[in-house]
């Protein structure tokens, strides 16, 4: 078996080096082998089925299909076509005829399913002990739980079988799992992967989420995955920000220490102090705050109406096979038969309730940081005290899908007895990009090996374009260049500076007649256009139009292509503004042209003793 | 008793001249005493009362306090202090020591409580004769039942006892009644006023209501009683816009034909296909929709899970108390008892499924058009077929709060037997200053005096010149005029259209080449230029931002001269997006050269077939 690193990064040049695709899936299936863990797998594509989808992928082009030949594993409650949908329910198995939209999406891409594995039945658990298959091993430490309920899909990763795997999350099955293998796991803003062709839990809180090796593994694959689709009336339209630079300075509500819950796990309290202590390394801002609402938010989930969405989702299936399920399973969802629709709708009430409480709390932040898990198990004390342990487990995940909120879990380092420790990075709906460009710093910051492999972290791939997050690039060229007359303007629309760039090769600069402050025009022409120097800006929505607003004519806002074919808002002149207009796009840019034309008028100020500063 | 008429102008108009508040609370007292209705109040304020209360308010001050002096009446399911609620049920009736949210609102901007209204039985009913107090008659015609559930409040606002009332709104208690006694019911997005000191039916969908003589009375209401309230967590912050002109053109859907239901009422059939002809007359683009869907989302408020939610207002008094509810109420509600979560939540997720597929539907118009009831009843007929007639008035109502739309019930005529014709303009949530700036042009058109009482209608109040105070002009040349492709965009966006004009005499407009949604572009020439039609709408500086920063090229914002020398911001394009772009400035404005075109692609589709009705 080749010692490749399954890490996209790493992958990808492999390929790109000239390895084989069979050789991959080789790679997989041996690994598969040495790692002798009956319990990940509940269905295996052959190599050959593999060969045959690879196949199809055309020459290595990772820019068309960003997951060329990316080896991945998909819970066993996801439709894979034509493999069996288990949910780790032998008896409730059907075989889709199509791929769920995420595994469709992520196919699309380039990426190849390597199996299905094991979970907590139904998706209901938080241990990875709930299964009539055999258990999965913790991939770090065999003794303890894996953790789940996508407890085959985190170890999978964890071994390095697989680059990546999708798991689901309502209660925390997508972070559990990865805290407790040292890998990261993203769960994503609810309804931004498609839940179409996924066995519910709850539907109203359910997630498809992502393991990976790294945090840009884990956003590549979500970027990929989320879409909007007709097929699931709960997904809804998240911008998929790029994940980028993150603001140096971040506000991170932290439990109160009071509100602190680690049952007694002196290690893992350690072991969150010293994550707090590299966030505040990484610059950020460490906010107490008091977790007793979002604990008691938590509570509706196992104590309320929710487990009536596990029972909707199976009814039929329970009604007729109920001593088919695992007795813990069918314990807890058969709670829900004694559930009224007028309880239901109280559960709704109170999480409203606390929904409006808490708004203003979770506002006053940037994002919040709390431990993963706040203990390890071991599979003996799971199996010894099921429902505690696992109830144990959600202390810190179980209220996060209720309230809306987006989460990525992320190694941080080991603990004292060296076991993995992990914290979960939450933020509002729609803030994924945020939480992870600061959750890969925390990564890279921990120093540590990839999962159980031993293979190091290939570093963070190259940023992207900063991440937008609702804010607005303006491109300047003139008066609003940095240390330029007006640049005090967007100073105090709380602007900020981006970097200096270019425009594409298609512009003409004029300098403009009759302007009280000097001022260019930039303006697209079809022949001859050059590259003129621009700086790019970023402002809020509301700034941004106040600036637009205010600019006079000729000038005004269009879009602006920049050096390197990305578009953008920036300044343009009207053509009928360039009466008397002085063509100066052989300068290359305004602070060429003033420079040149302030050393001519500083010559001639010496002979006037006209004041100097004024340019032009 | 004084003829003093009680819409807010004439009222105020008549303290303006000197007319003392004693006076006004004398002829409230009159009116309700000749009204000889004792349905339609269940508790009145003593003389005494509104006199202390009115000795508060200090001298006539019509700004400070919006609403000085202005009698009102209140549902009796919604808390005024120190009177009993009693939601129609003796034996549940509590006295509240404070008053509901709105009311204090209401209270604090001048407006004096009259009483307590008879309703439907815990607000469940669109008749209102489900009351153990006696029942309300129809003001217009007493054989016809009042509608309800809020039939107290609306009979007191057509006879001229109060210049406006309170309902509340789940199902239609705030529109039935009000097209049923010739009057205007505003149901404001669910969340824009408090349901704090209101006696849920469904908590998930409650509004209060607002009933009145006139739309600018509705809407002055509304205004003064919005706002969050943290008391309530399904409050919502719902930017409350001035009630302004409204576009001159807008899109309008109205239900397919083969989707009209009257229940064989000839002269409702006949009355709506009058008020389409008004709207049109106005300048509305009519759309016919399938409404299947829409009366598929009502049939779950009732067959489904929700019913489980006004057992759950008052469960506990129920099962205590059940032989004191009206045998209507009590079958309809105690149905809930067999109702399960998990029927609950499949409820729930076939609501989402519909929302989902409706959403683009809802999105394609501007607002739409029903018919607020399909037909009268007696009272006697409702008293022999208490369900079915029941069921059918909600017919063009019980859809609304499901999908988060808000709506304004408004007279539009006489039917041919003289009873009258009431029309509900609906939109999606916020959009309530553009639902009753319709309905305001339409009640104007219809000639009607108001309610029951024959006082001509003061005629329109001076559309306030919206605030500028910060807010930015847009002029919009093309796809984004009212009724064109991309209004949609500002209507979304809270935009409020000021005025149609035409630019200076300075500009060509060009239809651009290879636009997915056809455009125009706008620039200004040195010679040869002339007035082009614009729109002038006016945003939030963040709104306007937003809009600017997703203006793709060539199109960007510049300054735009009007035809009377002002400035303002506005649409222009890049010369260098003219390549291929057609000179159609002799049409004067995209609105002709559309129409022109579509002449043309008319005559083109009766040749070829294509469906009529998609504008191009």
């Amino acid at each position: 078996m080749s010692d490749i690193h399954f890490d996209i990064s790493s992958l990808h040049a492999a390929y790109r080096a000239g390895v084989n695709v069979g050789e991959i899936i080789d790679t997989v299936h041996a690994r598969i082998g040495s790692a002798d863990d009956p319990g990940i797998f509940i269905q295996l594509a052959s190599k050959a089925q593999m060969l045959a989808e690879a196949g199809k992928l055309g020459p290595f082009d990772p820019v068309a299909k960003p997951l060329w030949g990316v080896p991945f594993a998909v819970k066993d409650n996801i439709d894979v076509a034509g493999m069996p949908t288990t949910a780790a329910c032998a008896e409730y198995a059907y075989v889709p005829e199509t791929d769920a939209t995420v595994v469709a999406r992520l196919k699309a891409a380039g990426a190849l399913v390597v199996g299905k594995t094991n979970l907590d039945q139904f998706a209901t658990g938080l241990v990875g002990v709930r299964t009539p298959y055999p258990i999965p091993r913790n991939a770090v430490d065999a003794s303890l739980v894996p953790g789940g309920s996508s407890s085959g899909s985190a170890v999978a990763t964890a071994r390095g079988i697989v680059s990546f795997a999708l798991g689901t999350d309502t209660a925390g099955s997508g972070r559990i799992p990865a805290g407790l293998n040292n890998i990261v796991g993203l769960k994503p803003t609810v309804g931004a992967l498609s839940a179409a062709g996924v066995v519910p839990a709850c539907r109203t809180l359910d997630c498809v989420s992502v393991f990976a090796l790294t945090v840009d593994d884990a956003y590549a694959v979500f970027s990929v995955a989320a879409a909007r689709d007709a097929a699931d009336p709960y997904s809804r339209d998240i911008a998929v920000q790029q994940l980028a630079a993150r603001p140096p300075v971040l506000s991170v509500g932290i439990p109160a220490k009071a509100d602190l819950k680690f049952f007694g796990d002196a290690a893992m309290q350690a072991g969150f102090g010293t994550s707090l202590a590299m966030l505040a390394q990484l610059g950020c801002r460490l906010v107490e705050i008091p977790f007793g609402d979002f604990y008691a938010t938590a509570n509706l989930l196992y104590e309320g109406a929710w487990v009536a969405e596990r029972y909707a989702a199976i009814r039929d299936f329970m009604e007729a096979n109920e001593a088919a399920m695992h007795p813990v399973t069918r314990t807890i969802i058969g709670g829900a038969r004694a559930l009224s629709a007028a309880d239901a709708f109280r559960g709704l009430y109170a999480l409203q309730a606390y929904k409006a409480k808490l708004a203003p709390v979770i506002g006053s932040v940037d994002l919040f940081c709390v431990p993963t898990a706040p203990t390890h198990y071991t599979a003996a004390a799971v199996l010894a005290n099921p429902v505690e342990t696992n109830s144990r487990l959600g202390t810190y995940t179980n209220f996060v899908n209720l309230l809306d909120m987006c989460g990525i879990a992320v190694p941080t380092g080991k603990r004292d007895d060296g076991l993995p420790m992990s914290v979960t990075l939450l933020a509002p709906a729609g803030c994924d990009a945020l939480t992870a460009a600061l959750a890969r710093d925390l990564h890279a910051a921990s120093g540590l090996s990839l999962g159980a492999t031993g293979w190091p972290h290939p570093g963070p791939q190259p940023a992207a374009a900063p991440a937008s997050d609702g804010m607005i690039d303006l491109v300047v060229v003139g008066a609003h260049l940095s240390g330029m007359p007006l640049s005090g303007q967007l100073n105090q629309l709380g602007a900020q500076f981006l970097r200096a760039t270019r425009t594409a090769a298609a512009y003409k600069l004029y300098a403009l007649a009759d302007q009280s402050v000097p001022k260019p025009g930039l303006i697209r022409v079809a022949d001859g256009g050059v590259r003129i120097d621009v700086e790019v800006w970023r402002l809020e929505p509301e700034a941004f139009g106040r600036f637009v607003a205010a600019i006079p004519a000729p000038l005004g806002i269009g879009t602006v292509e920049l050096d390197d074919g990305t578009p953008a808002k920036g300044f343009l002149v009207e053509t009928a503004g360039l009466d008397g207009a002085c063509d100066i796009s052989s300068f290359g840019g305004w602070r060429r042209f003033v420079a040149r034309a302030k050393d001519m008028t500083d010559q001639s100020d010496q002979r006037q003793n006209r004041p100097v500063g004024i340019p032009i």
